[in-house]
């Protein structure tokens, strides 16, 4: 993959730092005559925006949405979609005194050794900052894939482990992630996440987390192996993400300690070739890196928000050893706000997918 | 990724069906006057070959590889090499009865619909027979990185667990695992595993296995953020293996559930900024998506061999059901000559992040 | 190579339409440490400007370009360069005529078919108001050739031909083309050309142009053979300018009229093999894709402006037949701004290659 | 651009040097279900090969091609298709005596300069020898275009110029030029040729050529604008042939001289708005960098060859001046051989640009 730009037909490239004047991408190779605006786009970002309660950072960004470009009276024209988004409440001197430290946890030091120069205000580049672009350029994939697919698509995600406290499979309630700040699908375990975070963040630390983020009404064939497979692209586009730290796909791990007899899906016939029924779903919906017309099912691991106030050992540029307490504004549990990030990724994945697929197995004599 | 490269300024682009007439690849982007020979090539393939135990397929393919170009008295130079193993050992009558069924937890079903229309003698391009070429490009990139970093690098993968049996971390010796035929780095976990594998086999049935690849001498500052990340690189090339499930990094899903205090590695003052010490290494490695200079960590899952002897219900290409019984010469565990396999991708991220970081900070200036 | 995206590992993707918001691009792979500010950008962008002579369009935009992201307190920090330049004089309503129309030469037709909808307002995203961003890209890459090469190190640009008035190649003076409003290094003939545009604006026509652009002080070895050569990349990159009909290399188009015996350039020892001399350029520093450390040399037809105020046949969004004049602000020989952009073009490939040269032959064992 | 890899969804990766084992591709991309066989292939070589008159080289090639991969009884299975040709005639010790010269206008000193390394062996991977493979690549391009666009499409190709002697545009007829040895559209001039070429061969000289290669029935709307254009493409894919030093699109070079009035292509309607009439031809089928639906007409200069038994002065590996003699086994004029190769890049360039039209414009509500 290239440095900033993600996808091969529907290609994202972005930019921002946290503390520059923005964040921005553009994304190419969006179909023509598709409705957008800004209006469109504003309620994905709004649900990753920060200071929404009090378990994320309380920077205060409305994250307005600016189209540049490749929308003409409210539809795409098929050239390149500009997006920014301007940073309003850097407050940079929150900064200054790590101007100078490598806080542990964070890319300050590999950024410092890579490039002998970094933006050090936030973490420039590689702050969460960055993904909120990526949730504007995922609604445009999401609203493209709901314009081809119809409406048995959707891309939903939650949290379904905060700590050591997992949701239970059988529990979950997909509607449930509305009424909670945690996208929790079980109102019993968002109760005890409140409670966990809060503990957490009294102590000065933090708390990581398993993002589940599943895709319907994806029909059989989107995937390009044997390295455009499906779950590979997943697999990258879910690592990508701030603090990411494993993927998984259906029964993932688990598997591996399953049965063989009982690790595979058992398939009936149904009307057609395009809609047998499988009797389970441990592949989370990808066979041979490409999608069965099941549901796609993905888990993300995020570790631990790294920025706490509890003092970590580390170095100075100077190469002395230091103290580092991290201040700031900071999300006791990043995963959260992850959750339509992954979402955004999942969306982007598939419609370049889409795209590919269309364009190699799309003529009359295939 | 395109659909059958891989890499960016290290690009592999394989071809090659399970019982067609071979596989290869072409490496393209090796740096001119590197020592190559097929004699050089050659170890690495027989760490994955059939056929070398009863815990492996009984297919007898010799894996000869052959130089077709790029190379020129005995050093590469600057310009594509292919390479091209012959099959030898396709027993395509044994596959004529699948021609026309779906095997479960295989890519018969996705194929067919994808494509229209499938080489399904063992099952074609989707068979783990592709992997073989990987590792041959990955010696390449192996002895690339040799060349490149000196003897403190070197790039290691065991099986760290088969079915629900894990080896116990404390216990790990690396030189082990040339004594049992698991790249198992625990003796006594090897002979328990010989025993489970016994009777795995005897049910017809088969095992999962999660390995773990690790690399040392990798200087900081690889990786090219934010989606050309080595996190991102590596599970893309990981995900993109035959029958993998899951990918994670250092302390992958388990930092989800530690405390933040936890969860990020301190670190101490060493002779230069180059240097330090780690006091732990949770993020194996990798930190912002760019190596850290610790020891690169990755583990991935593989799920059970999907084809077994047991019976499972499926459908075949006219929409009926039928029960399928895979009979052939199958891997109890495919896991086991995975490891070879993501070895070689490993190999084949890290060079061409080397590549991509020289590229853009080696100038003088930088 | 992409949409809208140019150079492996010098990337730079552009957005924008003529009468949009805005027109700017994403620069990545930029090195650390690079000096780069506005005002250093800003001098590329003002010899490109419109409205500076009678001879160019009248519409008055300033140019100023906006660096939002990659560039902390004067340096580039390896992270992507986003640029922006905001439009300000769209007076869109002169373009309300041709809503309907397909001005003959424009792509107003093939947009229009291609993608069933289309930005018209002054030719969208095909007008030449797009090639500014490329003089922005340009200028960074351009000073990224001067840090890395030296001072040896130079590109310039000129007109060698308007209409069927040609310079004398024997008496072309370099430093003349800052002397006339026609960056023509002949000032006899920068005079002729007055005369020779104010008679084809005032008859409503328009002229066409060649133009010269070569570059100093490259070292012999860029160019990535066979598809990534040097001359086939220049040739992408100049096609790719707005009315470019033909592109070549030194003796281009004549030298398939030449004898054999003369057409190679002979070469002479110099102090080491680095220093060669050769005893002519026929081959426009370019041989087998490579560069020979001679001067590149490349020529680019330029059609004549298609915006002209004499009636032409043509058909409209109803399929009916029309006859076109095209009024608005347009350039009689858009040739002449097109200098600034063959200019970039060429920087943009040398920095390219340059990093792609040391990236595959800049280890030790090289 | 790719080192040796070519075209966006249609992708071609090639390999091999004069004088190895052989040369070869993986085409990756091609859509299902396309009839598909070496014999289908063969026809296309045959036009290329060497030893089919005194005009061409004595080299004896059968250049028969061998599909590894991809196609299973018969049609094309989605997966990548691999071509290998053996080398058969490689006379090496040819060579023997350039291995440490520099043969002016050949890639002798740009490639040792550039890898410090190079085989030799008549010009190794610089070799015109590498054009083979692109023409049974482009092949499977011609094929799919047949296949997809229907019969009303067909690239042609002819020698329309050879030295100084050029064929009367006025007196082309496209079925002559298989009745000479020259792709000659005009008998009589393919006469005069066979005197020229004679009398250059007997003075151990040689001749440069123009070519016109024409594409029929192409349908409005291909091509990627701004860096994927059609005709920047094309010009990236012409001008990676060995030799070639120019490309113009339709009036090329000489629409720079043309009054603006009459240098655009006029249109009337047709019978619905994908068929209107074009009263000329001068933008030679592309507006804006997108097909126009007319005939795409693209001409490319080929330099003399340069190897010749006119004695050259030149330096070798130890920096002595010599004088170089090329003796060998060489084409009078390149320029013939290179028609094939020439249609094979066009083919390949439009069926990629077919495939990307469709992933981007083909949804249902485009």
């Amino acid at each position: 993959m290239a440095n900033n730009s993600f996808g091969t037909l529907l290609n994202v490239t972005s930019f921002g730092e946290s503390h520059g004047s923005g964040i921005g991408c553009i994304v190419d190779g969006v179909p023509p005559k598709l409705p957008l605006s800004e209006a469109l786009i504003q309620p994905y970002l709004d649900r990753r925006r920060p200071g929404t309660s009090k378990f994320v950072t309380q920077r205060k960004e409305d994250d307005q949405v600016e189209i540049l470009s490749g929308v003409f009276e409210g539809k795409t024209t098929g050239t390149p979609i500009s997006l920014l988004i301007r940073n309003k409440d850097q407050r940079s001197k929150d900064y200054s005194e790590i101007a100078n430290q490598f806080r542990p946890g964070h890319a300050d030091y590999t950024y410092q050794m890579k490039y002998g120069y970094r933006d050090y205000r936030g973490g420039g580049r590689s702050s969460a900052r960055e993904t909120a672009i990526r949730v504007a350029a995922g609604a445009i994939a999401d609203m493209l894939l709901k314009a081809a697919l119809g409406k048995e698509y959707q891309i939903r995600g939650a949290v379904v482990q905060i700590g050591p406290h997992a949701v239970d499979k059988n529990k979950m309630d997909w509607n449930e992630r509305h009424n909670n700040p945690f996208f929790c699908p079980d109102a019993t375990m968002a109760g005890q996440w409140a409670t966990y975070l809060d503990k957490v963040r009294k102590t000065g630390s933090s708390a990581g987390a398993i993002l589940e983020i599943v895709a319907d009404g994806i029909p059989v064939g989107l995937g390009q192996p044997v390295y455009g497979k499906l779950d590979a692209e997943l697999a990258a586009a879910m690592m990508s993400i701030n603090a990411a730290k494993g993927v998984e796909i259906g029964g993932g791990f688990a598997l591996s300690s399953i049965d063989g007899s009982l690790a595979s899906d058992e398939m009936r016939a149904g009307k057609n070739l395009e809609t047998p029924s499988f009797l389970s779903n441990h592949a989370g919906g990808i066979l041979g890196g490409i999608s069965t017309g099941q549901q796609v099912v993905v888990r993300v691991a995020i570790k631990p928000t790294s920025s706490i106030l509890t003092p970590r050992k580390s170095i100075n540029n100077d190469n002395q050893n230091i103290d580092v307490v991290t201040k700031g504004r900071h999300d006791p549990c990043v995963g959260i706000r992850g959750v339509p990030v992954a979402e955004a990724m999942m969306s982007l994945v598939l419609a370049d997918l889409l795209m590919r697929h269309k364009a190699q197995c799309g003529f009359n004599f295939c």
